[in-house]
């Protein structure tokens, strides 16, 4: 037998032993563009690790909304490994954010609020040194179309990098991954001094 | 070469495969119990699949609370995909509620609420037929220590019997499996009952 057909048979009682172990198959590319650059819209971000949920947050003062909104952030799970063992994102990382509507009345719930089924939003954060300039780009679902690239000129882009705790990522309103910059020293000194300026 | 050999060598060649391609190796036990039957901390529920987040919220009327807070909801991959498959939970089925501070003021966070890094409270809800009387068992972490069974006498035990969506979880505030459920057919008669009460 050739060691290359050795190798094939390897790998396909490979494939069978993980799905009978329940552990995951290996995954294909995690995000795929159409030939023009739009990105597609990612359908199984909701297996992917989530890193926070926010609730009614806003970045700009005075903007009240119309409804109450909460807002859940996932990561790819090569991304979240390699962060818990490194405070950095390697490229390919990929962040989603969902927006789902708030609701308040329903079931035995008497206070606070719950997520409602209705998305109001999706966008996601890729860094991929190979195809964007800035290394980042963000991009916003208006529908299951495939969306375009927000233009590096947005105020997103600025802010993020102003402001980002990590790697213009917002890992200051991430819980369990703060503290994992936090001991591996991978805070932006941007970062460093504006939360060292809260505390005064 | 015997063929038992020739099984390590190919499961070998699968461990590095798998891991290089990303994908997860093959896990140990979900949960592990003390042999007085106490519940150990379940440590990398993070990376389980995110089902919610609740703010605030309160099956008891009249019951402000202290600070705001989030509750996480996560549920361990087998069981994720058993349940998008068939709209029901296998046994072994394991749910973990977190509850963690809200934070308002920090970073360029203008208004609403954002997930602290304190951590409040630790349930786990579990289906275990061989394990528990009444399938299902309930558990609340104090400390990093063990946690004893909630007794079967509780309140926790019949309000989710009598309200859950799907047995005894409350899949009614998990708003990617509800429309599973309501599509598999597998949502509880007393569940229905009271959601057609409230449409009245």
């Amino acid at each position: 037998m050739k060691p290359q057909m050795m190798m094939m048979l390897m790998l396909g009682g490979c494939a069978v032993h993980a799905a009978a172990g329940g552990a995951e198959t290996i995954p294909g590319p995690l995000l795929k563009y159409t030939l023009d650059g739009r990105l597609e819209r990612p359908m199984d971000y909701r297996e992917w690790v989530f890193l926070t949920s926010g609730f009614d947050m806003s970045y700009v003062a005075g903007s009240p909304m119309d409804q109450h909104t909460f807002d859940n952030v996932f990561v790819d799970r090569q991304a979240y490994k390699t962060f818990m063992a490194t405070g950095t994102w390697p490229d390919k990382t990929t962040l989603v954010i969902e927006d789902r509507g708030a609701e308040s009345k329903g079931s035995i719930n008497k206070s606070g609020n719950y997520q409602g089924s209705t998305l109001l939003g999706l966008e996601v954060h890729v860094k991929d040194d190979a195809r964007f300039a800035g290394q980042w780009a963000f991009f916003a679902f208006k529908s299951a179309a495939p969306a375009e690239i927000i233009p590096a000129s947005a105020s997103c882009y600025s802010c993020h990098a102003a402001h980002a705790a990590v790697d213009t990522t917002f890992v200051q309103f991430y819980p369990t991954l703060l503290p994992v910059a936090r001991g591996k020293g991978t805070l932006a000194p941007a970062y460093q001094k504006e939360a060292a300026a809260e505390l005064k």
